[in-house]
């Protein structure tokens, strides 16, 4: 089983993952939490990099490809197979609301390389916890590279990622302005009955 | 006039691309040189990771297009337009000969992310100094990551270069093994006869 969660900034989908991951081993599944980017040796230099560098939003899609690329092969697919439940804090739809309907980089472009670069790993579940993009803001405290792209961006970012939670089954969209508890409790029972 | 300078390792291309900067320099041309990766204040952070990181091909060649794409946008395309002759030491045919030839990227994948992020900037000469794969390796003193793959690598790396070089006009293929004076004196009066 492989989880994925997403949101904007501030919506709480980092705190939620590890939660679900502590919740998942007390009833004895094997849980792996891994994120994107920085979940290898590559993606932490892609990380910096992306917190440093101001940058072209395709020359930014590809560093998030070339990380995504490493994350699946080394980490990702490695669990799977060996039995694990992987949780990954942002994986694919990241690019496609960020770079995407974020910062205008064609959906066919984005679309092409994972099609390439994710060998058939596809979430079965992706926890999309919305917040409106206001409520980012309050919550933001540090400003880095992405959240200093400004509120606007911030909206088209949620109406980009709530575009595709409408076309595909594996999403679980959970309104983020819920308390940590009522959320944790959410996710897991939805966890729980996919599983079945 | 675009101008890139393609080789293996240790092929003297480096040296070239300086020389011929300076040659049409004399001649009254505005010239710049640039390189990758690294021309660009991003490509010299992926420069530092590639020369650090074992990655897997894949995300070796996003690293690389991720650089070409600012590299075009930010360096290329905005001193053209300002009538500049650009010299670049390694540009796209790079990545088909390294990533693609060298270490099995499928070539498809390599032409469509090209395709993409090029916007049509293409060379309109491209040196390619070639030198046998035994010569490359008497030359290189510092194994680095890409040396330290081995001559089978930089055999095959090598015959990528040719089968492109045969199939595109703006190749132009020296032997790398002549002096760096016959070379120069080469190099220069084929640029000038294509400037004409």
């Amino acid at each position: 089983m492989f989880i994925s969660f997403e949101g904007i900034d501030g919506s709480g989908k980092t705190t939620q993952a590890k939660l679900l991951k502590v919740n998942l081993e007390k009833l004895g599944f094997n849980v792996i939490l891994t994120k994107e980017p920085g979940g290898t040796e590559l993606g932490s230099y892609i990380r910096k990099i992306l917190l440093n560098v101001e940058m072209d939003p395709v020359s930014e899609f590809l560093l998030f490809a070339s990380d995504r690329k490493t994350h699946v092969k080394e980490v990702i697919k490695p669990f799977l197979s060996k039995g694990f439940t992987v949780i990954s804090d942002r994986f694919h739809d990241s690019s496609v609301a960020y770079q995407g309907y974020g910062r205008g980089v064609p959906l066919d472009f984005i679309y092409y390389v994972h099609n390439f670069i994710l060998e058939g790993i596809i979430p079965n579940i992706t926890v999309l916890v919305d917040i409106d993009e206001n409520l980012s803001f309050e919550r933001i405290k540090d400003a880095d590279r992405i959240e200093r792209l400004g509120i606007d961006f911030l909206r088209n970012v949620r109406k980009g990622y709530l575009k595709i939670a409408k076309n595909e089954d594996r999403f679980f969209v959970i309104d983020g302005s819920k308390t940590v508890e009522e959320l944790e409790e959410i996710i897991l029972n939805k966890v729980l009955e996919k599983l079945k």
